[in-house]
């Protein structure tokens, strides 16, 4: 650290980390204003050093070598954009190792190794800020954790994956097939070549788990989180829905309940037309924020992309910069608590069921038979088609997941139950 | 200071100050947690010390006399509830003299003095904290001044005013005349006995200007802002709005124009039904923010009330809390630059009109010309009623607010007609 800036290495260089050097340089003066010093990007680490790249940077500044910009004694902080657990997470302990900050955007490695990465943060006295991991350009982290200290969250519900949420949004207003509004997505950049981390849910889990954490002050990982992905969503249920006066989103939902344990779930789920939450579309992203104090908070913004993520990069990189100027530090692990995980079987909820069924007379009451022996009450049920095509859609009143589970397994083994084709949490209703 | 407490003078003890009270006797141990030190109320200036209330408080606490909360060597932070500029400001300013940071909630002194403030705190070096003078529980300031660092935002766009809301949603879905309406919320608590500085647009204006000085980074007072209130709103208006596909909202905007002036306005504006601000109700708040990097981001929540706005006092005390115990200092005033204040005249928006008229052929033209010879061109314009009811709505397309109100001058000169019934901006749309 000179007394005019503060140099920042940087490991990867992909959409986001582009971004962030741009934003450094082009907003260079403002930034400095803000930060009380210059921020300067002075070493990158990159899989191809020599690759051409469209971002105001001298050649020279990259590396093939991540631990070189580890290790570079003139780096105040170290910014990590390669994403995944590893080397990224082995390469933040040696950053906090060699006394240097780490600013990040990689939910997946908080979700995994959170615990290990801010022990270590916390023991060596070092800022780990994750503002761009959940939400992309949104702030909630730092609301979360600093504007809500006077809180007790109760709940944080919201749609965390922008991938999954444009396959939603093309499906219902399009009327396509659930592989051909991918297709769409791969198409506009929205989606991977390999997209099983966002359509099997597993991007909005680590999300789930981070916000989970610092809502609750307990560490909750990946693993601790219910998962079900979207690609069993049929054009069909999401017809039904609409019918219904629902929409179908990928939710992740973190609660606290029995007064000390923490819920987890990332799911498909119908959830109400008129509820903020359907108005979200595209790759937009929204978060709720319950509390007896605050009641209701809604966070709703971009959840990713290369600008808004650099934004919330480059807002750490400032308050890490100050910090440092400061000779002070910002707020560290918030996981005071150790609270247990509710298993999914415990959770009550509301269910969507469609089912493939004889059409004769006593289907209905073999199957409300087998509902009421676990406990679970119809709401509404209605038939679809006749004949061969016939179809029982149901929803239920709110009941245990336990209890719901094994009325399907007694539904499936009855023989007017042709196939059991679909079936949805609904949220947010009773 | 002590080691294991950090002390907090309030000034007031109404609705917000009895809720900071409750928030931290009864979350004091995760407060605790949170600010690495316990909260402790331990001097409160009410106007009436003899008064019971309702707070977890020894009434030795209490004290008529503000000064003596400033003066008081042992406390460690001043919190100002008061409201008002006087004697707020002074207080506030006789606190940094003797090096207590402040907390407030006070957004009519921060726009009308808000310069002056900073300066003191900046050159004592201590904090001013003031999350809950916009927005009331929902984390504004902190995003716009920590969050998005790196950004340029654009413009800032919302409902800011709980008890309007509350009005002109009452007005839409009841179809009740603005009076009655006003006296339901007054009744249920969301106005005051002298509802002026709500229905008028003072509160909103207030906000507006402190959201402005953050957003741009320069300082803006109350009176740079354009304002009309809500009272000239008709439930003739709303239900024209409704049935051109608008909702009646009082919108706080503020903009970066022109490259380097700021615009910022608050006044009745008819919106799309199908945009996000339509479906604020009650007396929620929410908030638009816009820039090249991030997009739009919006910020919902419960914007007035004991517990929201409690919530962000509360926030606010931990953070500066903490900063005391760092001997650090958060972000101070952020108003770097100079701007100037672009008048409403220049601005270039839509209108929707309404007039009274002769019902006789030409009429139209007429007044056609009048707008054309202002360069305001008609968008959409229908009759309603016959004869002496004979009514012609009209909405323009964009148009400078200067020619737009030249040609209303110039209708109301026309002999046909009779009465100019009401004008509203229009927003969001073209």
């Amino acid at each position: 650290m000179t007394d005019s800036s503060i140099r920042v290495g940087l490991l990867g260089c992909g959409t986001v980390g582009a971004a962030v050097v741009r934003l450094l340089d082009g907003h260079a003066a403002d930034i400095a204003r803000r930060a009380g010093c210059r921020l300067e990007v002075a070493r990158v680490a990159v899989r191809d050093p020599a690759k051409v790249r469209d971002v105001p940077l001298d050649p020279a500044t990259f590396t093939g070598d991540p631990m070189a910009v580890v290790d570079d004694p003139e780096l105040d902080i170290v910014c990590e954009l390669i994403g995944g657990v590893e080397p990224a997470g082995s390469l933040v302990l040696a950053a906090f190792e060699r006394g240097k900050p780490v600013v990040t955007a990689n939910k997946e490695l908080l979700a995994t190794r959170g615990r290990e990465l801010f022990d270590a943060a916390d023991a060596s006295g070092l800022d780990l800020y994750f503002e761009a991991a959940v939400g992309g350009g949104i702030p909630l982290i730092r609301p979360l954790k600093e504007s809500l200290t006077g809180e007790r969250v109760r709940r944080v519900m919201g749609i965390v994956n922008g991938t999954t949420n444009f396959v939603l949004t093309t499906m219902a207003e399009e009327g396509w097939a659930f592989a051909d509004a991918l297709t769409e997505a791969q198409r506009l950049g929205y989606a991977e070549a390999d997209p099983t981390a966002d359509v099997e849910g597993h991007d909005a889990a680590a999300k789930c788990a981070i916000l989970a954490s610092i809502a609750f002050n307990a560490r909750v990982t990946a693993a601790d989180v219910f998962r079900e992905g979207i690609s069993t969503v049929t054009s069909e249920d999401i017809e039904f829905a609409r019918r219904l006066g629902y929409v179908v989103k990928l939710l992740a939902i973190a609660e606290l309940v029995d007064g000390d344990r923490i819920a987890a779930r990332v799911h498909p789920a119908m959830i109400p037309a008129t509820h903020p939450l359907a108005a979200v579309r595209d790759a937009f992203n929204a978060v709720f924020v319950e509390g007896p104090s605050i009641g209701e908070l809604m966070f709703y913004g971009r959840g990713a992309g290369g600008g808004p993520t650099a934004t919330a990069v480059v807002g750490d990189l400032v308050s890490v910069a100050r910090n440092l100027r400061a000779g002070a530090r910002g707020v560290g692990c918030t996981c005071f608590l150790e609270r247990t995980i509710r298993p999914m079987s415990e959770m009550e909820g509301q269910y969507y069921i469609l089912l493939r069924v004889e059409d004769r007379p006593g289907v209905l009451a073999d199957i409300a038979g087998v509902f009421g022996r676990s406990r679970v009450s119809i709401k509404s049920v209605w038939q679809e088609g006749t004949g061969d095509d016939a179809q029982l859609v149901f929803i239920t009143h709110r009941a245990r997941e336990g209890g719901f589970q094994e009325s399907v397994a007694g539904v499936r083994e009855l023989t007017a139950v042709k196939e059991v084709r679909s079936i949805l949490r609904v949220e947010a209703e009773e």
